[in-house]
C-alpha cells in the first residue's frame, strides 16, 4: 500500500520533503501539491513525475479524495488553518515546525484533535530522529548513567542572516532544544530563566548573542543551553547529560581525523542542513510507516503546544530577566505518555 | 520502474538481502527465490509477500522471464556457475563475495563478461559503501593529504568460530582489505609479504593469529595490515593513509561518549554485522539504481579476479615467508578505470 | 642563596610541602617547624634531616632569625594570626587556602600588608600553576579565541567524606574555581546565583549535591560551574572558555588510550591529589624563586580577600535562591594588575 | 651531598645539560668544563657562576679530583675516548647518544666497564624518561593488555636540515626507537627488514623518505616503525602496543582542545626539542640521584652496544632489501636484567 501524500507549501523545505517522499523513501507517493505561488506549485509538480494534482488552495488539496495524508510546509502563520482543516477532514497531517505561531493556536489544534478522537497530527521536530540523540536517549533509558540530574547543551551557528533578529534565538533556534530535550529526558519544564552574556562583536544591535537559557523540569533536572548564533567557527550542537552514575554526551558528527599543518583534529560542519539531513529522512520514513498503521509516534500536537508555551515563557524571561514559570494545561489523557 | 530480482541462496546473507530488497530499499522487488534447500526457499518466499516464484534450480530462476536481475548468495563454490549463467542469460548479477573460489574461475567470469559485451557483474564487497571509507576516499581525492605513500590498517575480530581456520584470516577476513584498499587508493598491488608474529594464547593450534600482511602497489605505496581475529576486545577496523602533506584516518563508528567508573571513552562494537550494516543497504540501493540504468559502478568481475589473485599470493607468501609477486592479466580495456 | 623556610602546621599538607621544600625543589631549606601537636612537629623535623628547630609556637617560629620566610599550613582558623604575625615580622609568607576564614579577616590582612609597604603574602591556590590552566590562559592571552564571553566548568569529585557537608561545596570545592577563573579571564565578579538541581541519591540529607553556580563578571562574561561532589565516576575538572572566535578547553590529564573489553578510552583520575600534584611543585618552586627576588607573583592577599567575599556571596545566593551582588572594596593601587 | 660534575663538550646539548645541572635540578653542581673550542668552554663556564674550572682536554677534566662524575656531550667520534677514560678513572659517566660510532667501539666500552667491576656508564636515551612512555610501560607491566604481540610506531619530523642524509633516518632518528622499544617491551631484537615506500616529493635525492622498519624480537613480537622525516605536518611520535587482551597507545602531548575555523582539534608540536624537554630533566635528575648511590638505572653501555648492533643491521637491511639477523654477544651477567 502506498501512502498518497499532498504537500501544502512548495518552498525550500517543501521541495526537500517532496524529493524525499517521491524519490528516496519507501511507501509514499506525492499526488498533490499546493502553494500560494501557483507557478512554484506547478514547477514542483513537474519535477515529481507521475500524475500530480496542483490545487488552488490548501483546503482543496486536503479535500482531494486521492490525498491520504497531508504535509504542511507552508509559512508558519498558515499552519493552524491547514492542520485544523486536515483534522476536520480526518486526514493525518505532518506539519513542519512550528505547529502554530502562538500557544493559543497550538491549543486549538490540540483540542480539535482530541475532539476528533483520532491521533492525526505530527510536528516536524526532526532532532528526535537524529542518530546521535537516539543513541543518547537509549543510553539514558538503559540506565547507563542512572537518573539524569543536569543537562548541559550548546546550539551554535556560525552566523545568521540579516532577517534573523529579535527573539529568534529562542523562537527559531532554541525551539529545537525545547522539543528534543523534553523528549530526551522524558520530563516537562516548570520554569525558565534567560541570561544574556557579553555580546559578541560579530552580532548586530538588533540581536542579543549569545544567550544562556536555563530550564527546570518537574523532577528537578536543571538544563542549561548556550545559544550562540554568531559563534563563527561552525554549526555545532552539543548535549551532555549528567546522571547519578556517569555522563553521556551526544556524539560529534562522523568525520575524518586529520593530522595536517600542525593540527590533529576533525572538521566541524558549517551548514546546519548537513547536520540533520539524515534525521529528516528517518523522520518522514517513520511518519509514512506509522501513518499507514494509523498511529502517531512523533512529536504530537501536545508537544507542539508545550513547545509553544515554553518558547513564550523563555521570551518573557529574556525580557524580564526573571524566573518565569511554564504553565500548561494538564496533560490530557489523550496524549498520555 | 521496479527492478524484479531473483535471489539464489536463502541462507543468512540471502535473507538479509531479501529483506533489504523487499522492504527497505526503493525500486526493487523480489520475485523469485531458489535454494538448494527447498524448504528454506519456500519459507523465505512466504516472508516476502506478493507473488514470489520458488524455483527448483538457480538456472531455472535465471531463466524466469519475470527476473530482471539476479542476486547470488548461495555458498561460494556455486558462485561461478550462477554468475556465468546470468551472463549467458544477459541478466545483471550481484554476486556476494567471493566472485569465485579460484582466480582461474574468476578469470573465466571476466572473459565471459567481456565476451558478452555488456557490464553485468557486481561483486559484494560492501566496504566501498561504508560512509567512513567513502569520506576517506573523498579526502584523498580532494588532495587534502597529498599523494598517498603508506597505508596502515588493522582488521580485528573479538574471536572467530571453530570452523574459521587455516588461511581464512587471508581468504575470509583480509580479502575485504584487498578490495577496499585497492579502491581507496586507486592503485594495483604488485607484491605481498606475510609476517606471523607471536601467537595470541587465545588462538588455536590450527590458526595462526595475528598476521601482518604487507602489500606494495604499482606506484610504490606500502600497505601494512594487522589481521588479528582473536583480539578479544572488539570488532575494530582501522585505516590510516599517510600522505605527503598529512594523515587521514577512518572515523570510529559513531557512539556515545561516556564518563563512568573512572573511564572516559566510547563503546567498541563487538559484532561485525553492525559495523557495516548500513554499507549493505547503500550497496544494494546503488546496485538497484545503477542496474536500472544498465550500469555497473560497484566492484566488477575484474575486481573480483584481482582480489582472488592477490588472496592467492598472500596465502603463498604466508606459507613461504617470502615476498611474492602479484601477477594478473593486463587490465582489459573493457574494465578501464 | 638558599631560602630558609619555617613551616607552621605539620599535618598532611604541611608534610607534603616540607617534602617538596626539603627534597624536591631547589633553592630552599626547611629550618624550623611548629605544630600545635608538638610530637607531630618533632617527628616531622626528624624526617627532614639537618638542623631543624622545633618551635613551641607559630610566633616563635616567625621570630626565629634563621627563618627567612614562612609557610602556613596549620588549620584554617589560625591562618589570620600567623599571616599577620609574618607581615609584622616583615617576612614573606605562603599561606595555604583559605587566607582567612572570613572576608573581614582577609581584609585585615590586606590592610596590614598595604601598611607594611611590602608584598609579602601569597595564598596557596595551586590551580594557577597547573599546566593545563596555564596553557588555557596562554591561549586566551594570545587572542586565539578572541574575547571571552562565557565559561562553562565542572568540578566533580567521586565522593566526599562524612565531614564534608553544609556549604562546603562552595567554601571548600568551588573556592578553587573562584580563584582560578578570575585569574584565567583576568576579570572580577559582580554577582552570583546558585541553582540546586535534583539531588543525587548518593548524597546525604545534610549535603545538597550537585550545585550549579553562576557568576557574572565586570565585563559581562557569564560563568557557569557544575559542582558535583558525589559524581561517582571520578575526579574530573572541566573548563571551557567560549570566545568570539572559538572555544578553548582545558586538557584532560595525560593518560594511556586503551582499547579493551569493548571500550575505547582513557582512565579518569579518582584522587584529586594526583590531579594537581605537579601544580603544587610548580607553585612552591615559583614561590621560592620569586620570594628570593622580593616579589609576589602568585595569588595575593587581595586575591584571598576577593575569593572570601565571593564565597560568602555564593553561600548567601544558595540560601536565598536569589541573585546576590559581589561587593568588594575598590582595588587598592598596591595590588594593581 | 652535591655531585660535582664535569662536562666535556659545550655545544648546544652540552649547554642545555649544564643549565639543567647548574640551575634546574637538585643535588648537582657543574665544577668543570672542556670543549675543543676553548672560547666556547670559557663562555659557558662564565654563565654557570661559582668556581668552574675550564680544562684544556677532556682527559684533564676527567682527572680533575674535584670532578665526581662526567657528562660527555662532545661530538660523537670522541665519545669512546672520553667514556673509556672515565671508566679508567673510576668515575661515573653520562654519555649522550651514541655511546660510540661503531658497534665495535661500543663493545670495547662494555668490556672496559665489565673489567672495571663497577657500573659507571649511562647513555643519553631520554625517551625512557618521557612520562608517556613510562605510563605505557607501566600499563604493560601491570598486565592490562596481556602479553605484547605487536608494536606499531611512527617517528615523524616535519622536515630535516640539509646535512641530514644517507642513513641518518636510521642512525639518527630510528635509533631512539631502537632503544626505547627494547626497554618498553623488555625484549631483544633478532632480525630486521627495511622497506622503502614511494618517496615524498618533499625529500631530496640523497635521502630516502619515508622508511618502514620491521623488527622481530626473541619472543616473536613484531615491531613496525614508520620513519618519515619530511612529513610536513609536525613532529609526531606514535607508539601502539597490541597485546593479547587489548591495545595501549602512547598519549598525545597535552594541548588545548580548540573549536575554531570549522575544525575541532589540538595542536601538534613542530619542534622535537619541546616533545622531550621534560624527559631530559627527569633523565639527568635520576642520573644525579642514582649516581650518588653508586648505581646506574638508565640505558647502560650494554644497551648502547645493542643499539649500535641493531642500527648497523638496519642499515644493512636497508641496502640489501633483505631480512638481516641481529647478532650480539651473549648478554654478560654483569648486565643481567
Amino acid at each position: 500500500m502506498t501512502l498518497n501524500v499532498g504537500v501544502i507549501g512548495t518552498g525550500a523545505i517543501g521541495q526537500d520533503h517532496i524529493k524525499r517522499l517521491a524519490h528516496k523513501l519507501t511507501g509514499a507517493a506525492v499526488v498533490a501539491v499546493n502553494d500560494i505561488n501557483r507557478d512554484s506549485a506547478q514547477a514542483t509538480a513537474a519535477t515529481i513525475g507521475g500524475d500530480v494534482a496542483v490545487h488552488g488552495s490548501g483546503q482543496a488539496l486536503i479535500d482531494d479524495p486521492k490525498v491520504d495524508a497531508v504535509v504542511v510546509t507552508s509559512w508558519g502563520p498558515s499552519h493552524e488553518e491547514f492542520v485544523l482543516a486536515s483534522i476536520a477532514a480526518g486526514k493525518p497531517v505532518f506539519c513542519e515546525k512550528p505547529l502554530a505561531t502562538t500557544a493559543a493556536a497550538a491549543l486549538r489544534i490540540v483540542e480539535a484533535e482530541i475532539a476528533s478522537g483520532r491521533h492525526l497530527v505530527q510536528v516536524g521536530f526532526m532532532r528526535r530522529y537524529d542518530r546521535g540523540y537516539r543513541m543518547l536517549k537509549e543510553t539514558l533509558k538503559a540506565g547507563t548513567i542512572g537518573e539524569a540530574l543536569m543537562v548541559h547543551c550548546a546550539h551554535r551557528n556560525p552566523s545568521v542572516p540579516d532577517f534573523y533578529k529579535g527573539d529568534m534565538a529562542i523562537t527559531d533556534s532554541f525551539v529545537h532544544e525545547i522539543d528534543v530535550l523534553r523528549w530526551l529526558i522524558d520530563d516537562d519544564y516548570v520554569s525558565t530563566q534567560v541570561i544574556i552574556p557579553r555580546r559578541t562583536r560579530r552580532s548586530r544591535p538588533d540581536l542579543d548573542d549569545p544567550h544562556i537559557i536555563l530550564l527546570e523540569t518537574r523532577s528537578g533536572i536543571r538544563i542549561d543551553v548556550e545559544v550562540f548564533v554568531n559563534c563563527a567557527y561552525g554549526y555545532d550542537i552539543q548535549c551532555e547529560v549528567v546522571g547519578e552514575d556517569g555522563i553521556a554526551r551526544l556524539p560529534e558528527p562522523m568525520s575524518i581525523q586529520l593530522r595536517k599543518e600542525e593540527r590533529l583534529g576533525n572538521a566541524i560542519l558549517n551548514d546546519w542542513k548537513l547536520r540533520f539531513i539524515e534525521a529528516y529522512d528517518v523522520e518522514l520514513q517513520e511518519w509514512i510507516d506509522t501513518t499507514k498503521r494509523g498511529e502517531v509516534h512523533g512529536p504530537s500536537a501536545w508537544d507542539g503546544y508545550f513547545t509553544a508555551v515554553t518558547s513564550d515563557a523563555c521570551v518573557e524571561a529574556k525580557r524580564s530577566g526573571k524566573l518565569v514559570p511554564i504553565s500548561v494545561r494538564d496533560r490530557p489523557s489523550f496524549y498520555a505518555r
